[in-house]
């Protein structure tokens, strides 16, 4: 559902949560009780863009960490570097471009046709917020903004992992500048910008399983295909571990990107100024957790099956497999289905790790099958608790007019839909990724001598160490 | 006072804070204020849950790093897999049947007998949230799902740390599943679950000095008795000591557990909708921080006059012990009582850990004088700050009837109500664990074998290693 | 602005939001739409001193994290005890002289021509909050308490990072005793708490450009003087690098202090209870985003074309620069004037990092550039987003009178005023602080002795070692 769309909808007093049985007889009682006046509705908004905002940015230092704990210490501090100055391209490039291409005209002016495919983009450059009409928006632009860059330098933060211990610095920010100006934005234009995806297919991407993960995910695997694998990683059918530098600030991440989760899928409810928009966030936060959990569980038992011990990495990317599964619909589920859904995830992390060393695609950190792998299965899942039965049932429930239960039914996902999107944004975000490269790859170069990856590139590039004083096998 | 009851209490305009000399007056002036509208206390008091949650969540980072700084690097990637699990299991736990068990039915049924003694159990397993009387309750089911589920992980995360570095994985988790599950919420519902604690004794543990972190300080100890002491720890009257790997993944522990003891303390005031609500919490604020002060240069001073030294790890158990000792009531103190409350707790863990030592009961970070013993100081100091006579000057400045002043101090903690809390709990927790503990022992067995303690849990559970590039002394 | 008289200013519908061209419309509209009740109004307020106060605590963590990770690995445990212990003791120190010095008496009686100079102090000790008249002051006392208490200790861990590897602990702290009890106050009294900076110079310093990161800056520079070199840092003209011990550990502390400026600068907006409140801080939060991104990429570019290599650790000062930049006026500037300010914040740090050293002044961890000479340059650079004829312009778009523009046009920041502000406070910091520590150095002696220099202040101060285990190179 579009993003702007659906904080409409809610607005209009026929919030999604009357698509869900549990909060239809809340939204009933709703009713009778006085709302919050439209300033305290604003301020409500607003400081859940801002609240959930800070944590999703804080999810840059998780990855950094998480990042930093699995690449092998001659590499830390490089990695470091990306991971805030990609962040700090993001910030740049959402404000020169990347925001009006997601959001920036509203559909059916003299840009549409164009604007179905390469966002709703007018030329302007320059993002200028805009609070005349507070009440018609019902927040401050400046506080959706802010939440809208962070999803943006998340999925930034997700490339830098895979590719790491052997890309070079400027080429991979250069990478950036294309990821968080234009590739993100286009795509995410088609589905929270009004676009396509949302209005033709019903596409339903929650919190952005496919838009933020996935896209990640895919321009993470178009690198790797063009960079290659680490030197001596696959020598012939052996596979040769390459253990990360620090697994007890490998874990901080998970645990600093577990806690910025609740803010990414809760801020996606894009208002908190009403009951059933308070209890939905409220429902995000428990399914979140819930996910996360099972995940974590079931990498756990999954790893002690498959190799009789517990493996720390596949338990932090089990997490990571849990959240990504729900963050597509983590407010319809059961609880009971959160658990499934992310222990499925977990498996999948636990199962993909090695498959994709069987095909010789070096993924340094595992975000392919966390972020990618799992975005596709939290995608094509929520059709499990969110479909044109459950909208009806609901609709009936709450006494909805018939030609309301159809609109809703109209609205509500459905697997094609779901695979259409995956298709389309896949196919998109993996061809262009995979254009950028190859251009980078045969004008200045994306990989570091031999020679310096095996000096690390921590001295190579920046020439300093991680952990200068600390003695090495 | 029993959670459920607090927050009806407060919904009645005779909060907590009538009780209080300094806020009478506010409380008063409040009656002229028109209140915020039913909605927005309802969002309020719902945000308060998540947003306090999530930073409890953080804790459990918190802990992870306190505890993989505090124990050896062959141990540091085990201590990070037994925290990630022990949340999930608490997330899921809590599900299952924890929170049923401490909130489940009414008090008053044909199960009263039973409950008085084993929570609010009827048998049903899986919590399921009903927002459908949002009024009644004041706040979202799921948000205060969220927060109490965090609580219970928070227990668990105390056990992890005191049985380091020799308890068998699986063994433990298993642990964690009757203390998250049973334990923990069997005691939990003698207070928060207007068990008899609160009705008969007057029982008072504003945040859980003794619910939660006594709590988990008797499991651990009954753990580590019959877990025994590491090998080599204690050799005749000699104590070896075995320092931990980084202290600074130990501070910044510290650092996010004292951040996430304002969510712990703040949001147990559990609603956040009207003045007085809010200048409680903000008061909880100041009372948590300056304990924690004045914990941590106590334990300054103290360790300078004992050893001559100031010893880092004291410090930061110093922070934790000024913490513990005020939680069992951050409300009612004045600051300089939080001061005196806070400094005795810094004292405690320095004075006993090595007790602990002496009696040679290994706690590898300190968590048992941190969490046992300040949690019971914590919870009989309560009466200094809030008793009858307290009670009776508050109603009197207020001007409540008589009738009203006799209710408050009848609802007003005593010493003697205050002791039996703390030795009926911690006999329970501490028997019950002792029970697990050695049923475990006896059948799969809670220890590593020797060997396995001797190359450490990492590589004899794991395969691996957390800091496997680092070259060691 | 006086941080009190801004709140009144906001509480009489006239904020300063109005003199802002972009918000003026808004401000307008507003005027239809019904405002939060006051109750809500109180609680917003406080709650953003309670939720931004939070993520200024977790900045200390930060500060320990960026300090612990360049120093040598054995200075690693003693920074952390004094960054725990400096925040201790402002934590306390607030409570018995800091927050009456600040704001304790109003002004006019018979101290005032004394408190012009030495703070609106009328020897009361031992702050004690008033919420008796909630609506008058509009937020929770001990909220704003804990807000302005964790200013206090952001000055004091500046300084830590100057003089580590080299300064005893305890005079040390005892200097913070002063800093924290004394001289932040009594100069923060001249702009924050109606005194002279304020109302004679239109000084304007919204976050605390000056106010608490120069502060920090001079005490440290004074410091590092009185204090000398690292033993071994300069021979002759030579300068020996020193490289910190885990860039890892002080990159993890940048992204706090980043999420912590999120509360440092938006809630020093003071009030979140009305539309132009709440965009004013979101405003906030792009702006300071913003021009960390922009000091973060300005660094890299700087370092790369002046060493050839990206350097982290000016990436991170850079980070840091910017976010000093853009704090003494986070709200004003468009977004393209935040990312030149915070690009030329970053470009002062990696100039000025090498100019230090060449001067021969030792400062370990890089503060005195980031936090002095950027608090400077963000103090100065004020006026180019608000001055009179912004003032002017702004007032007669919204339609204000001749004689509210006039006001709206005296209050404006000027060129001279700013000046003035820099070196009142600048030259008072300075001096008190030289002296405090030449009183110091001349009585209980400020410096280790060479031999525990050399053996590192870990052992000879603590006698133990942040990595006890790991051996060195």
């Amino acid at each position: 559902m579009s993003r702007r769309n659906h904080i409409a909808f809610v607005g209009l007093g026929v919030g999604i949560s009357t698509l869900m049985p549990s909060l239809a007889l809340a939204q009933e009682i709703d009713q009778n009780i006085v709302p919050a006046s439209a300033s305290s509705q604003y301020i409500f908004n607003s400081l859940l863009f801002l609240i959930c905002g800070m944590v999703v940015m804080f999810m840059a230092a998780g990855f950094t960490m998480l990042e930093v704990g699995l690449v092998r210490s001659k590499n830390a501090a490089t990695i470091c570097v990306k991971n805030i100055a990609l962040f700090s391209i993001a910030s740049l490039m959402v404000w020169v471009t990347g925001y009006n291409i997601i959001y920036g005209v509203a559909p059916g002016g003299l840009m549409t046709p164009l604007a179905d495919w390469f966002g709703n983009v007018d030329g302007r450059l320059f993002w200028a917020a805009d609070d005349s009409d507070p009440i018609g928006t019902g927040y401050s632009a400046h506080s959706d903004w802010y939440f809208q860059m962070v999803f943006v330098a998340t999925c930034a933060s997700i490339v830098s992992g895979t590719l790491a211990e052997r890309v070079k610095l400027w080429p991979f920010l250069i990478f950036v500048v294309f990821l968080t100006g234009f590739i993100y934005p286009i795509q995410a234009s088609w589905e929270w910008g009004n676009g396509f995806l949302d209005s033709k297919f019903a596409f339903s991407d929650f919190a952005g399983s496919t838009l933020v993960h996935s896209t990640g995910g895919w321009a993470a695997l178009a690198g790797a295909l063009v960079l290659g694998p680490r030197l001596g990683k696959y020598a012939g059918n052996s596979i040769t571990p390459m253990p990360g530098s620090s697994l007890p600030l490998a874990t901080l991440g998970v645990f600093i990107l577990w806690l910025g989760w609740f803010g990414f899928n809760g801020g996606s409810q894009l208002a908190a100024g009403s009951l059933g928009d308070i209890q939905a966030i409220s429902r995000i936060f428990v399914n979140t957790n819930t996910a996360a959990a099972a995940g974590v569980i079931a990498a756990m038992v999954a790893s002690q099956i498959m190799y009789q011990k517990v493996d720390l990495t596949m338990v932090l990317n089990g997490a990571i497999g849990g959240l990504v599964s729900i963050t597509a619909e983590p407010l319809m589920p059961e609880i009971y289905q959160s658990v499934i859904i992310g222990a499925i995830g977990g498996c999948i992390v636990t199962f993909a790790v090695p498959l994709l060393d069987k095909l010789k695609i070096d993924d340094v950190v595992g975000a392919i099958p966390a972020h990618l792998f799992c975005g596709i299965w939290g995608t094509l899942i929520v059709v499990w608790s969110n479909n044109a039965s459950i909208a009806r049932r609901a609709g009936e429930e709450a006494g909805l007019s018939a030609d309301a239960i159809a609109d809703a039914m109209d609205a509500a996902p459905s697997f094609v839909g779901q695979l259409v999107g995956v298709l389309m944004i896949g196919s998109f975000v993996f061809v262009v990724s995979l254009l950028v490269w190859l251009v980078l790859k045969f004008t200045i170069g994306i990989r570091v001598s031999e020679a310096d990856e095996i000096i690390g590139l921590d001295r190579a590039e920046l020439g300093m160490e991680a952990y200068p004083e600390f003695a090495m096998r």
